[in-house]
């Protein structure tokens, strides 16, 4: 296929990750190298930066500030929740959106973030073809939450467990000092309605007694007389319990068990907002059991701990933005960049494609294989899926005992 | 003064810390080097395990295992949050307590905690000169709250500092990131009615426009008009905004502003439980600038983020540690070890002591001179003052992508 030369649009989209910036690396460093693309343009807080032509020019940026990228949180471009509502070539989002592709010739869109943010790309993918618009659309995966459909996984999520992980371990140390006076400690994950985070805190048990003891799974109905049972076995075995909790805990009818707290409220997205699920938690222990119990939300920490970024994820986040643009300049559209996970021993990934409505708006769980029977940990299985993706260390750059993480110029186009 | 010989108790007391170990070890350390201490005991879980005879023979454990200390979150015998409430020789407690003293001969009793463990310190050193047994009691300070009387600060403060400054860091480029679809995030820090770890966040900014961006200090009275203004007065400027608030915000008549939101208990010091101000913020955002927040609660992670402790507060809590011992053999009983900073540029302390019973029960804010004239910043004075405190890194050891934190072996004397 001959090449389609023009312009590109690289897009951060949802909330960010540790390592979203390192993605927008690869893309800013591959665009480079690929002579289609004559300009890289950063659209400033995603579909938001494209409606209201708020671009930077990413081939300004200079050699330092771009690699310092591998070592910033945040998204570096700025990060939005907006969503396209149609492909129709009328609607008002659309016609402001290819307004300004043509301006600007942009033929390269590049969009990355989640399931939500891989349905507006889908959106644009169609209303492109609609119009009749030389457009080249990739996805580029990223979610702390790892529950996106087609990849292994998906960059953001070692990174994410990584410092959960080491958090309930921490966390777990200081419970056990403490078990005489405040025995029972909650740590609740970011992640929705996906497990996987929950799931990953397993692997900071070591030794036997080590925390955590109890995993809740929003995959997993949650029963109030089996909770109550687990926390006072686990209490009884260990003289103290630390329980990692999902944000999205429902009943066997599908009701968020926080519901009745008065605390659920759905965000820009229509999704609810989860915080109250460990309050919820505590006062069932606290009412059932009289055991004190302290809780621990480390919200956004979790998706913005650069400091303990896996360097594994680093490199495929890396990895599957330059295998966007590649994909892109030979020809593909309306795919999401995927990790394909080589079989055999070692751990490997290479980027594969998933089409991009195979992946909007929908969400993969963790499968029954890898919870175990009992609900409240997880399998081998598991285990071996997880512990390659949290590997690596990242040093930051420090002052004054400090991070000090680097800012891009973010050189605006004059509109 | 002769010498006084005989054994030893070492017993960590309430929450941990990072470093409290690193007293611990120091005081294992500098024992192990004074003729007049044949053995060294711990106590587990603080006083109740001399209270129970549960002892362990800190002599006994190997090399590896107390050089591990000074990387090891948590306490590595335990700590407690029980209160001997006389000094009285006729209290149940006391007459228990030497009972075990005595069939130990233990003649120097080491505590280290925060003010409720100096009482307590204080009390069984009172209760041995009223009995006639004599014994050498020092306190080591700890607490990440920095609220003992009579020190420069806190071994714990720095380091619990640095990772929840870190927090902001991050957490506050992300929130930019995100500054069109959530742009307040509030950070609540542990610390009770002392506003020294809020204030330590104020070195998170490094640029204009950096998180955080306003500081709820307990020292000042909140009054809701100002703080809406205040937050409108950031928004306006930053496009977002990025709070840190203590724990226990009081109006100015002295109550809870968290306390009507009925999430208002009692621990077992009888302190209140304080964990639903970030929510009271939230609403009070949400309701009058209809602007969506975030919140965060790292709870004890930050007492327990060995990962990013400071090299000045483990090598600090090992001084204390060791001055305990120096300071107790060359006679001194009742009082607490401090730490002095010496005059002059460059930072340098050196260790000292104060009286139990001007620590014990007592807490000391933040003085009116490190908090500026707005109420919702630090003054220079207090960059100063906190700035070497957060200062080198850890290299804790790592295995499998996390930390490997050693445990004691903790042998038990036969009762």
């Amino acid at each position: 296929m001959k090449p389609l030369k023009g312009n590109a649009i690289i897009g951060q989209s949802g909330g960010p990750t540790s390592v979203i910036n390192s993605s927008l690396y690869g893309v800013i460093r591959e665009a480079k190298k690929q002579n289609a693309i004559q300009n890289l343009y950063g659209a400033i807080y995603g579909v938001e930066g494209v409606l209201g032509e708020e671009l930077v020019d990413l081939f300004a940026e200079d050699r330092d500030a771009v690699e310092g990228l591998k070592k910033t949180p945040g998204a570096a471009l700025g990060g939005c929740r907006y969503m396209i509502k149609s492909d129709d070539p009328e609607d008002k989002d659309i016609k402001r959106i290819f307004e300004v592709f043509g301006k600007y010739d942009i033929r390269y869109f590049f969009y990355n973030g989640g399931n939500d943010s891989m349905d507006t790309a889908h959106k644009i993918h169609h209303a492109a073809k609609k119009i009749g618009y030389e457009l080249r659309v990739m996805g580029i995966p990223k979610t702390i939450d790892n529950d996106l459909e087609g990849t292994d996984h998906c960059p953001g999520y070692g990174s994410c467990a990584k410092y959960m992980i080491t958090c309930v371990m921490e966390a777990g140390i200081h419970t056990e000092s403490m078990y005489t006076s405040e025995p029972v400690t909650l740590l609740v994950t970011v992640g929705r309605n996906a497990g996987w985070l929950p799931a990953a805190s397993t692997l900071a048990r070591r030794r036997e007694g080590d925390a955590p003891h109890i995993i809740c799974f929003p995959e997993v109905p949650f029963e109030k007389e089996k909770f109550v049972a687990d926390v006072e076995r686990a209490y009884r075995k260990y003289g103290g319990v630390f329980i990692v909790t999902g944000e999205g805990l429902r009943d066997k009818d599908g009701n968020y068990i926080n519901a009745v707290m008065g605390d659920l409220n759905t965000d820009a997205f229509g999704h609810p907002v989860l915080g109250g699920v460990a309050e919820t938690l505590k006062q069932i222990i606290e009412e059932n059991l009289k055991l004190k119990t302290r809780w621990i939300k480390p919200d956004i920490c979790q998706q913005a701990a650069m400091h303990l970024a896996a360097k594994t994820d680093v490199l495929e986040a890396e990895m599957v933005g330059r295998a966007a643009v590649r994909f892109a300049v030979e020809g593909k559209s309306g795919f999401m960049v995927t990790l394909v996970r080589e079989p055999g021993t070692g751990y490997r990934c290479r980027p594969g494609i998933c089409e991009l409505g195979r992946v909007a708006n929908v969400d993969r769980y963790v499968p029954k294989e890898f919870i175990s029977e009992d609900g409240i940990w997880t399998t081998p299985a598991f285990v071996d899926y997880c512990t390659p993706l949290i590997q690596g260390n990242v040093s930051i750059p420090m002052a004054g005992g400090l991070p000090d993480y680097p800012k891009l110029k973010r050189i605006r186009l004059k509109a």
